[in-house]
């Protein structure tokens, strides 16, 4: 049996005019600011309209430590909206945005996957409605006038040594990482060392998915550290006075974009940052007007569920006031047996044993989701080689936690291969269980809030900070920063800081290497590890088999 | 009396849906990809369909050289367009996109101005429909695969000192023309200096306005000299495999954007080359599309006529195989003034004298483009300080010139005040008089190229060209590119290539500084002057006072 690629489906999709996407949300056509003919953006008039109305249920689709196996994250999101509707209720699913940069380096990813994917699937990982363009400007405007101030007599008094706004491209170029600019001379400004980002990474990215309004975006930007004083002292970004022209810039990238699956279902997919230094969770505008217009919202965080779903409860939940109704944790067999010690190339084969072994994994990311007082069903996103014994293995084990897993068809047959858990999840969404609280209250000092993500979240014996990192979480707190919720940026696949370190691991601990306040956005970036914010194009990068086939549709982009 | 300014005007505009505008046309709205209500791309489809049809006539307009005191180019494309709908002919207008970076800096531009303006324009002055954004990911994409090309072994021996190709951003940002890259240590590359472009400077963009379609588009990209070896032999973009992603992400960007005048009229704005390293004329598919479907299509060229009259025959005309039917310069009184030698404060008395004095600038103008074959009618965009005497100096001046000169009003009065333009432009149009051809042949040496346009269009004595110059165009012409057309980069404000020779100067040389081979865009670019091909902001940035008014209307940006 031959599968069709996820491209071939999603070429072969029947999709509705978006206007008749909109209106199964009661969206009129006049407040749909068509891209094309299956593209909108939802209008400020219209999601000022509705805020009166009752929130749907939120449910959150999260997963397990991803693996080289893959788990289908994404695919699952899809899968369980359109499952939903197919049971008769009104969903909606909210995904974020995906980065151009990266699809010029490995091959491009899609939105979802076989028969649940988010379309245009093109456009969508290309320039789509021009959202990350709009932060990539405002971004770099920010930065030209940084240098401007400097260059036409530095009132602020800057010090240039210590700008630490950067500039973005939303490209894979390693050679962008360092560099100095403003040489050449006078006329060119005082030469300094800086260097670039992918846009993902920028904090305009965070803060435009995580404002309310404009108003609220203008005043986050505002509120962004851009350099210091030789004494230390910030400067903000309203201090530069780009506050008011980037907002203008982000004007209609602020707008959620509407798109739909290929059941013809309504989808937003809008905003996409890191989920590293950022809190990696679509747009909060976006969720919330979802929550507005449908009974159900399916939406989905970064990485598994020990940095996605934690900053999703602790950031997004938190700053938007939401609470999660039911979370769903993907889990696949494959990924069992891979946390089970089983090598990429021999998945294919039953391995019962394997499969139990790797369990724990699953089982820490149930308890901690539990721990946040909310109801959890597993999804066994299923895959052809898994066997009848290895997926009774993994029902078996999170039936001892308590939970139940469900086994999900969705990549191959569509919403018929996810109604028992559409079904699952609605009941629990509006049994009322749900009880959510954060893991930390505001006023918890950030270090003891680390500390309590690392043992209640990775069951990490201690963290381990110097005297520096120590005293610059006292100076936060000192200048009214104490408040901020805490964005891990530690690798996805460990609950440890060793990416290596597959399973449940205990005992361990999580070393701060660098802190960083994200003063915009909100909360204070903890770095452990190495995080790369420009990531670099392979040896042969996908772009060179990117091109037009003679009847005009893209080759070499999935 | 109080006039409302040029956006009080554009927010009053009784705009239409762009489908109806698409109508006016003939274009059916499944051919029209709509950006909103009011801006849409034309579908490949439906250009390649009309391929067949007859041409209309084309109108080019153009002016004397740009003096401080304006003189109106744009709005009197635009008032034309509108004028020949309202005599009743099918008319079309044809403009370039504005670039978004320099909007920070001074205050933006509209397109047009009063009541001859192009709407929407808030849009047009930020992101339109992301052309240039393509651009500039598309030019950045194959910068990031040279530098990663070296990275990974360098297997085409590209010199590192030798990469001519840089990186673009569409910003006002000096900081960023003179940078080192790939600091950092070995992840990060080899360290070599090189810098940023603001986008509409790129190759990228002079290749996208005169490409035919994207066979031809990804042809010329390919055909981009972007390094060269130690033995100097060149890299071509086609060798970094970058044409092809490139094409992919230029795919929408290269189809005619489509909005509408004050008056409802359609008008296509597509590509904004810049006017001194590159040819500065709006797209040829726009040009060419809107022939098959307009009787006359209005377009211009960038600068005064020396510079892009000159181009539009020499550069676009040739190679897009068009022939202009009829060319409309621009003057104003107060331009005639300025070139007689009042200051810009002295403008507002009436001075005969002067008016007198500045025409021979405009009869300079006059007599070069009489000498492409072409009919000429001057256009007196009036302004309200104009005197009766000074406005019939001006017209006696050109008639002893063999040519008429009308007053214009379109931009108190719209269409009303163009009529006896439109008339008479659409007569000489229809008349068949025009005999077009180029300034030179194709077969004609390089160097005698540019002393042809020095000595017949600038009337200069001579052309200073020393060895180093003289023996690249020999170079050129032995690798085959003897053949191309010569793109003169000069100051705009003299025909001279001294800014404050105005007037009709004789007796001066012109001395060449540089050339650069633009092999994809197919021009032997000649520099005589310093050329500035990345602006910087002025000490208070326009962007300081660009917001959102609290009623969501965006201010300082116009």
């Amino acid at each position: 049996m031959a599968f069709k690629t996820d491209i071939e489906i999603a070429r072969e999709a029947n999709k509705k005019p978006i206007q008749d996407i909109g209106a199964k949300l009661g969206i009129s056509s006049d407040h749909l600011l068509p891209y094309g003919h299956d593209k909108a953006k939802v209008s400020q008039d219209f999601i000022n309209s509705v805020q009166d109305r009752k929130n749907g249920k939120l449910i959150l689709v999260t997963a397990i430590n991803p693996t080289p196996a893959g788990e289908g994250k994404t695919t699952t999101t899809v899968g369980l909206g359109d499952g939903l509707n197919a049971i008769g209720k009104n969903a909606c699913i909210c995904i974020r945005e995906a980065s151009l940069g990266p699809n010029f380096g490995m091959k491009g990813g899609a939105a979802g996957g076989g028969y649940a994917q988010v379309v245009p699937m093109e456009d969508m990982n290309l320039h789509f409605t021009g959202d990350f363009h709009a932060i990539t400007s405002a971004h770099n405007l920010l930065s030209a006038m940084i240098d401007n101030h400097i260059y036409w007599g530095n009132e602020l008094e800057i010090d240039e040594r210590r700008v630490s706004w950067r500039r973005v491209l939303d490209m894979n170029d390693r050679a962008l990482r360092d560099t100095v600019v403003s040489l050449g001379g006078v006329a060119n400004g005082f030469p300094r060392q800086t260097g670039f980002d992918i846009t993902v990474a920028s904090e305009v990215m965070a803060i435009l998915c995580l404002a309310t309004d404009l108003e609220d975006l203008q005043r986050r930007l505002g509120d962004m550290i851009v350099a210091y004083r030789r004494d230390k002292s910030p400067i903000y970004c309203r201090d530069i006075k780009a506050d008011g022209a980037m907002t203008v810039l982000l004007k209609d990238a602020m707008q959620p974009n509407l798109v739909q699956t290929l059941e013809n279902n309504p989808a937003f997919v809008h905003g996409g940052p890191f989920a590293n230094i950022a809190h990696g969770c679509n747009s909060v505008i976006a969720t919330t007007t979802a929550l507005k217009l449908a009974d159900y919202v399916v939406t989905e965080a970064g990485f598994g569920a020990d940095l996605g779903a934690e900053k999703f409860m602790n950031i997004k939940c938190r700053k938007a006031g939401l609470a999660p109704d039911c979370v769903v944790i993907v889990a696949t067999v494959r990924a069992m047996k891979m946390n089970g010690g089983v090598a990429k190339a021999d998945l294919g084969t039953e391995n019962v044993d394997a499969v139990r072994k790797g369990c724990p994994n699953l089982g820490r990311h149930i308890a901690n989701v539990k721990g946040f007082g909310v109801p959890v069903v597993v999804a066994v996103n299923h895959f052809v080689t898994d066997t009848d014994a290895e997926v009774a293995a993994v029902q078996a084990y999170v039936k001892e936690q308590g939970s139940e897993a469900i086994v999900c068809k969705h990549w191959a047959d569509g919403s018929a291969g996810v109604t028992e858990l559409a079904t699952r999840v609605a009941e629990l969404a509006d049994s009322g269980v749900s009880n959510f609280a954060p893991l930390y209250p505001d006023e918890m000092p950030l270090l003891q809030k680390i500390e309590t993500i690392a043992k209640r979240i990775y069951h990490a014996d201690e963290v381990l900070a110097d005297k520096g990192i120590r005293d610059q979480l006292k100076a936060w707190e000192e200048a009214g920063y104490g408040n901020l919720p805490i964005c891990m940026a530690k690798t996805q696949y460990s609950f440890s800081t060793d990416p290596n370190l597959r399973g449940a691991p205990t005992g361990h601990s999580v070393p701060v290497r660098e802190v960083r306040l994200s003063a915009g956005a909100g909360f204070i970036v903890v770095i452990c590890g190495q995080i790369m914010t420009m990531p670099g194009l392979p040896r042969v990068p996908a772009a060179e088999n990117i091109r037009l086939s003679a009847d005009g549709q893209i080759e070499g982009l999935f």
